[in-house]
C-alpha cells in the first residue's frame, strides 16, 4: 500500500520527536565510552487504567515503523549541535549521523494482547546510546494507543457484541495525529468503525458517516434541485420528480401522525430530498435540527416513503440531542405504525443512530434491555479517555553489559524489577489467563502441565501453578482487533468487570524473586 | 525556515483528515447544484474550559497552513470514490480534484487572544462545498491547541511570573502530533519551554532537559572513563583527573554531612562524573535514583564542588519523587551550609527542578511563599488537560447565499446565533476587557467613547456601554505568547480567578438580538 508507506514515512521521519535529555544523556554515554554497551530496556505500566483490571496493548505497528525508519538527517544533527556545548567533539555528531536501529532487537506482546502491570509490553535491546534515544518515541507511540484501545474495549464490554459502535472523535483529539491514532486503536479495541476518512485510507479502518446540522440548515426550502428526477431502484419504470412525490407523501404522513402539513420545516425537507437524490440507495436523516417529532421525523418519513415507492430503502436516522433512549423508543413506535399504515415493513427496522456526549454511564443506559438504539456514535469519551487521560507507561533499564540493573528509589512503586526477563501467560484448564509469570531470560521456559513455583508480586509466599506459553506473529489490524476480543472473552469475569474488578496476578519466578532480594539488600551492585 | 516548511507540508498534506459525512454532504451539495453557494461558518465554543471564565485562542497558524496547502490528490479522490455510490457522477470527482481554498476567506481572533463563549474564534467564508469540508480539520486544529494553551495559562497564573515552567508531556500525549501540538501551545499559553526537541526544531519552542534514571542506573561504578581529565574553566592550569578529585570531595562532603563515605551509591556518582565530563559548563544531577539524602545529594555535591574547584558552576538538580516541596527546602539548607563550609557561594543558588505528577493543586503548593523550588516540570497535567480533556468547539453555518441561518434545536444550548457577524472587544477605562459585542457584519463598527446599547447574552434587558476595537496582525509564536500574557494581565481578577470566577459578558447588538427574535418565532425562514 503506497498510502500506508507514505504515512509510515511521515511518522517515522521525525527522530527528534524525543525529550532533549535523551540527547544530553547520549552525549554522556558517548563521552564515557559506553555508546556501544549492550543494554536491555523494558516498557511497561504500573497500574491498569480506568480502575479496571486489564489493559490492551497497542501501538506496536507504529513502533516497528519508527524503528525501521530511524535515522537522523543532517538538519537534525545540526539542530542538536545548536543545543549542545559548542566544544562538543565532532565525532559525536558523526556517530549520531550513522545511527540506525539495525542493532536493536524489539520483543513485544502481540498487538491487541491483554496486558497487566509490570509485564513488559516492549523489550528493547541494543547499544545503550540508541536504545536510550528511543525511550520517548516508544512511550509516545505505545501509551496513548494502548490507553484508547483499552477505553474502546471497556465501551465494547458495556455495549455487548450486537450494538454498532462508531468513533466520531477526530475533532476532539490532540491534533491530526491524535485523531488518527484514536481512530485506529479504538477500532482495534472493539469499535466497528470511525468517521475519520484518513484512518480508512491509511489504516484500513471501516469508515462511516451520516450528515451534519449545517447541511440541514443550509437549505431554506426555496432551492430548486437541478435534477429532481429519480429512476426506480430496479426495473424499467419511468423516473419521477422526487420533491413532488415527497410533498404528496408528507401530506399522508402528517395525516397519519396528526400534524399540520405546515409544521415540518421546508428547509429540512429540502435537505433530506437533496441527500436522497445524491444517495437514493443509502438515504439517512439527521432529525434534531429543528424539532424531532414535529419536523425531523415527518420529513424523514415523507422522503423515506417516497423512496420506498421507488424501491429504495432508507438506511438510518440519527439523533444528536435530548434524551436519546426515550426518543429512540418513541421513534421506533412511529416507524412501526407508519410501516404498517403504508405497508412498507422494512421501514420499522430502519437503523437508529444516536450521538451526543455518550460516556460509559450513558452507554450502559442506551444498551439496556429493550433499547431501540442500533448504532452509538462516541467522540470525546473514547478519544480523550476522560476517566484517565494517560496510561503512564515507563521505559526502564533492566540490564546493561549483561549486568542486571534496578532503580532502588525510596518511592516503592517506582522500584523496577531487575534483569532481562521473559514473560509467560499461564492459562487455566478452561483457557482463561491464570497469571502472568516474569522470569529471568536464562531460566528454562515453563512447560504446559508441569508444576511451577512462582511468587505473586508483592506476596510473601510462593504458590504453585501449571503453565502454557503465549506466542503469536504480528497480525493485521483486523486480526489484532479480533485477537483483542477473543482475549477479553477468555479473561475471567472477575477481572473483566469494570467496577471494582479483582486484580489479575503477575508473578515472579523463584530466581527473579531471589535476584530482587539480592539487589534490594545492598545499595550498590 | 526549511524545517518549518517541511512540517507544514507534512501536516497540510492530509485533506482526508476529516469525517466521512463532510464528503457525503459535499456530494449532496454538488448534486443539489449548491457547491458554489456562498456560505459563512463560525467556529466557537459554548463554555469556558476547566470551570474558568476565559480561554486562550490558539491553532491559527496551523489552520492557515492547512488552508494554504489544501488539495486532494488523485489517490485521495480514488479513496473517496470507493466510499461513495458506484454510480456517482464522475464530474463530482473532477470537482473535488480541482478544489483549493483560493476562494475561502478566513477571519480569526489574533493567536493567543482571550476568547469567550459564543464569540467566533474563526469565521470561514467561501463556496459551501469546500467550507463544509473544512469543518473537521479546523475543529481538530483549533480545539486542542486552544485547550492546552488555556490549561498552560492557568498553570502560569498559579505559578506566578517568576517560577520556570517546563512542559515534559510528550510521552503522555496522543501520539507524535499530539505531543508537538502540546509543546507548541503550552509555550504559547505561558510555559517557558519544553523537553520536546521537535517542537524546538519545527516551532522554535525553547527546549530544556536534565537526565533520566536510566542514565544513573546504567552505571555501576566499575566503569573507567576513557578521558577522565578535565581542564579548568578558564586560564591555563593543568587538567585534573575528575573522578579522583570527586573522590576527595566526597570524603569532605560526607564528613560535613555526617555520612559514611560508603553510603552514596558509586554507580550514581560515576553517572554524575560522566555527565560532568560531557557537560562541565552545565552539570546537573537527578538525585532520587537511590536515596536523595544519603546518596544523590552527597554525590551531586562532590561532583559540583570538584567542578567548582576548576571554575565550573553546576547549574541544577532535579527531584522526581516524594514530597518535592519539603525536599527542596531541606536541600536548599544543605546547599547553603555546604556553600558556606567550602566557600563556594554560587552553590547555594543552584536551581532546584521538581517533577512528578504536578497538577494545579500541587503546583500551588510548590510555589507557596518561601518555596525553594525554581523550576517545575509538568507532563501529564498540562498535556492531557485531565480536568476537561476537550474544549468542545463547534463549527456552525450562520449564513448561506446572504441569508442568515439558525439551528433552532429543542436543546437551547445548541441553538446558534444567526447571520454573518462582527465581534468587538469593548475595553473599560482602565484597559480591561469589559464585554465582547457580537453584531451583524453590516452594522457600523462601535466607536471608542460613543455610547452603545447592547444585549448581554441571555439577558432580558439591554445595557449601555462604550467600546474600543481590537485588531492585530498575525504575530510570531513568541509574540502570541507575550500577547496572551498581556491579555491575561488585562483581564479583571474576577474573571481571571480559576475557582468560581465571575463570567465575562458576551453581548449582542440590538439588530442581532432582533434577528434572533425574528428567526426564533417562526419555524421556517
Amino acid at each position: 500500500m503506497a498510502a500506508e508507506e507514505d504515512a509510515e514515512a511521515l511518522a517515522a521521519a521525525r527522530p527528534l520527536l524525543t525529550d532533549l535529555y535523551q540527547v544530553t544523556m547520549a552525549l554522556g554515554y558517548w563521552r564515557a565510552g559506553r555508546a556501544h554497551d549492550h543494554a536491555d530496556f523494558e516498557l511497561f505500566f504500573r497500574r491498569c487504567p480506568f480502575g479496571g483490571a486489564f489493559a490492551l496493548f497497542a501501538g506496536l505497528r507504529d513502533c516497528v515503523r519508527f524503528l525501521r525508519a530511524f535515522h537522523l538527517r543532517d538538519a537534525d544533527v545540526q539542530f542538536l549541535a545548536s543545543k549542545l556545548p559548542p566544544d562538543t567533539d565532532p565525532a559525536f555528531f558523526e556517530h549520531l549521523r550513522g545511527l540506525d536501529c539495525s542493532s536493536v532487537t524489539l520483543r513485544a506482546l502481540p498487538e491487541g494482547s491483554l496486558a497487566f502491570p509490570g509485564v513488559p509490553l516492549l523489550q528493547v535491546s541494543g547499544p545503550l546510546l540508541v536504545v536510550q534515544l528511543l525511550e520517548t518515541p516508544l512511550l509516545c507511540l505505545v501509551g496513548y494507543a494502548s490507553l484508547v484501545a483499552t477505553n474502546a474495549a471497556r465501551l465494547r464490554l458495556i455495549a455487548g457484541p450486537e450494538k454498532r459502535l462508531l468513533e466520531l472523535g477526530l475533532r476532539r483529539a490532540q491534533g491530526p495525529d491524535g485523531g488518527l491514532t484514536a481512530s485506529t486503536y479504538s477500532y482495534l479495541g472493539g469499535f466497528d468503525g470511525s468517521s475519520n476518512v484518513l484512518a480508512g485510507q491509511l489504516r484500513g479502518v471501516p469508515v462511516a458517516g451520516t450528515l451534519a446540522h449545517s447541511f440541514i440548515t443550509s437549505f431554506s426550502g426555496s432551492e430548486v434541485p437541478p435534477e429532481p428526477m429519480l429512476a426506480p431502484a430496479v426495473g424499467e419504470g419511468p423516473a419521477v420528480n422526487l420533491p413532488a412525490h415527497v410533498k404528496v407523501w408528507l401530506e399522508r404522513v402528517c395525516a397519519h401522525l396528526g400534524l399540520g402539513v405546515q409544521e415540518p420545516h421546508p428547509g429540512e425537507r429540502a435537505a433530506f430530498v437533496a441527500y436522497a437524490l445524491a444517495f437514493p440507495q443509502a438515504f439517512q436523516g439527521l432529525l434534531d435540527s429543528y424539532s424531532v417529532c414535529r419536523s425531523g421525523l415527518p420529513n424523514f418519513l415523507a422522503v423515506a416513503l417516497a423512496l420506498g415507492e421507488l424501491g429504495y430503502r432508507a438506511v438510518g436516522l440519527r439523533l444528536d440531542s435530548g434524551d436519546l433512549l426515550r426518543q429512540a423508543q418513541e421513534i421506533r413506535g412511529i416507524l412501526q405504525s407508519t410501516a404498517a399504515r403504508f405497508q412498507m415493513p422494512w421501514l420499522e427496522r430502519v437503523s437508529i443512530t444516536v450521538s451526543n456526549n455518550v460516556d460509559e454511564e450513558e452507554l450502559a443506559r442506551l444498551v439496556q434491555e429493550g433499547s431501540e438504539v442500533n448504532v452509538i456514535g462516541i467522540g470525546t469519551s473514547v478519544v480523550t479517555c476522560p476517566q484517565q487521560p494517560s496510561l503512564g507507561c515507563v521505559y526502564k533499564l533492566v540490564c546493561v553489559g549483561g549486568q542486571p540493573r534496578m532503580k532502588l528509589t525510596e518511592d516503592l512503586e517506582k522500584q523496577t524489577l531487575p534483569g532481562k526477563k521473559a514473560a509467560f501467560r499461564l492459562l487455566d484448564a478452561d483457557g482463561s489467563p491464570l497469571l502472568d509469570l516474569l522470569q529471568l531470560a536464562e531460566e528454562p521456559s515453563p512447560q504446559p502441565g508441569q508444576e511451577l513455583r512462582v511468587w505473586p508480586r508483592g506476596a510473601q509466599e510462593p504458590r504453585t501453578v501449571r503453565p502454557a506459553q503465549l506466542c503469536q506473529p504480528l497480525p493485521s489490524l483486523a486480526e489484532s482487533r479480533a485477537f483483542a476480543q477473543r482475549s477479553l472473552g477468555n479473561l475471567r469475569a472477575a477481572h473483566r468487570r469494570l467496577q471494582s474488578p479483582e486484580q489479575y496476578q503477575v508473578a515472579l519466578s523463584e530466581r527473579l524473586q531471589a535476584l530482587v532480594g539480592s539487589l534490594s539488600t545492598g545499595s550498590s551492585l
